[in-house]
């Protein structure tokens, strides 16, 4: 027998993988978790029906969240992470030295015990002295902790389920008070085929609150339509001001000091969704 | 009864879409062609089951084999298309007014005839009359006319079935021969993630040939992967040195004079299979 799963990513078009073995299916406090072993991708981690984070293309995300914000920030020292309980973002943000602690703030514990299980290569740099981790609400971590951050990432999942607050106007005005003078966030922001309404909904929210505001994307093929939009918010640095030139290379398979800028050039119809 | 179509993109892998209805699904004498209606991307092409094109992303493909090289090419006044018969490159060329003459050399007449009849607004342009359209192997076609085309695109199916020759060194070195001093010539050559050996294999071919050689990519929903590559042979012009001011705004979607040169600058595991 073969066993195939499918996300319908629109009500009309999915995905989908064979699969090898399944470890885990349950309901948490949360949301619904499964981490599967599929034939293709590796293993792969799935909230709420959706793949969140697959062993062969989890880089693409991880990497893309993390360095273009770092690499704008001259001297990001103190950053968190809102959702990420998988470890991949804080994984990347600890390539860079200048960062002296990183905070992982993920509302569902379950997220972090099977990603260290399952997914050792993401989940492993949890345990960076650098590193704190908390079970907790995002929401409520910013609103506790005013004027901390240089640079905040919002990884969150798809604005249904628990992170449905973490789309909302209110959020975004609370990041920028946890943000420092001149700090800045990035927030997933789904992709410009089947959510364009919910890009323009942040761009515009965004914007009311932060004078700098930036989106760029990247090749996502577990994702729905392959392409992924990040929206950056910012107090004071542009990340289309840094010189190319100053960026270190590192050690990374998608990012590079090149992709830092062209990353930023989208395609006419997305571009349009950000006017 | 729902109805869904399943390609498999690779043995363990795949897009699944909602089918409206089915309008053709016939053997060819070269192919197995399908024509769909989809709930997701309306109607849709399908050779030997493999998503061609669909009238919610075609533009995206279309636009992104025409437009670079044409943009590069300082007057491109005779411009052939390999395969294409969906008529959708042609309608995109005929945006330049500088070209006098768009060839387009289609193996099996069948795609032509039924893109005229149920993808009109891609297939439309197939009748300008600055278009001539021949149904024929493109491999002879190139051998039967040298040093006539100032631009050369080759829009193939994957490297399986008719258009398994047009992946072949020997092609290339056709081409350059059919291409005038200062031609280039561009081919699809799929995708980085499934594909990775092929762009590697053609990248070395053209290499050979060739003295510039550049990869682009484009997001393309409905093809594996979503990240499509394509791959350029150039004479004399690098789509490297057009003048971003240079390139006229356009009626595209998808292609701006912005992303010309941005389009270039791929991912890192990308960029490591073409040096």
């Amino acid at each position: 027998m073969e066993l195939w799963f499918t996300e319908k990513q629109t009500p009309a078009f999915g995905i989908t993988a064979k699969i090898k073995q399944t470890y885990v299916n349950e309901k948490t406090d949360f949301q619904d978790l499964a981490m599967v072993e599929t034939e293709e991708f590796g293993n792969m981690l799935l909230l709420d029906g959706m793949v969140m984070t697959t062993e062969k293309d989890e880089f693409v995300y991880h990497e893309m969240v993390a360095h273009p914000v770092l690499n704008t920030h001259p001297s990001p020292k103190h950053v968190l992470v809102v959702g990420g309980g998988d470890g991949g973002v804080i994984r990347e943000i600890i390539k860079h030295p200048e960062v002296e602690k990183a905070v992982l703030v993920d509302i569902d514990g379950k997220v972090i015990e099977y990603s260290k299980k399952y997914l050792p290569s993401i989940a492993g740099k949890l345990e960076d002295p650098r590193v704190e981790v908390h079970v907790n609400d995002g929401f409520m971590h910013i609103h506790e902790h005013k004027n901390e951050y240089d640079v905040i990432m919002v990884d969150s999942t798809e604005p249904v389920g628990p992170a449905a607050p973490l789309f909302e106007r209110g959020f975004y005005q609370g990041i920028y008070e946890a943000l420092k003078d001149d700090g800045l966030f990035v927030a997933q922001t789904d992709n410009p085929w089947f959510k364009a309404d919910l890009i323009q909904k942040v761009n515009r929210d965004v914007k009311e609150i932060f004078p700098i505001v930036r989106v760029y994307g990247a090749n996502i093929p577990t994702y729905p339509s392959g392409l992924w939009t990040f929206t950056i918010g910012s107090k004071k640095h542009d990340p289309l001001e840094v010189n190319e030139a100053d960026i270190p290379e590192m050690d990374t398979k998608y990012y590079t000091p090149r992709l830092h800028k062209a990353a930023f050039v989208l395609p006419k119809f997305v571009e349009d969704l950000t006017k």
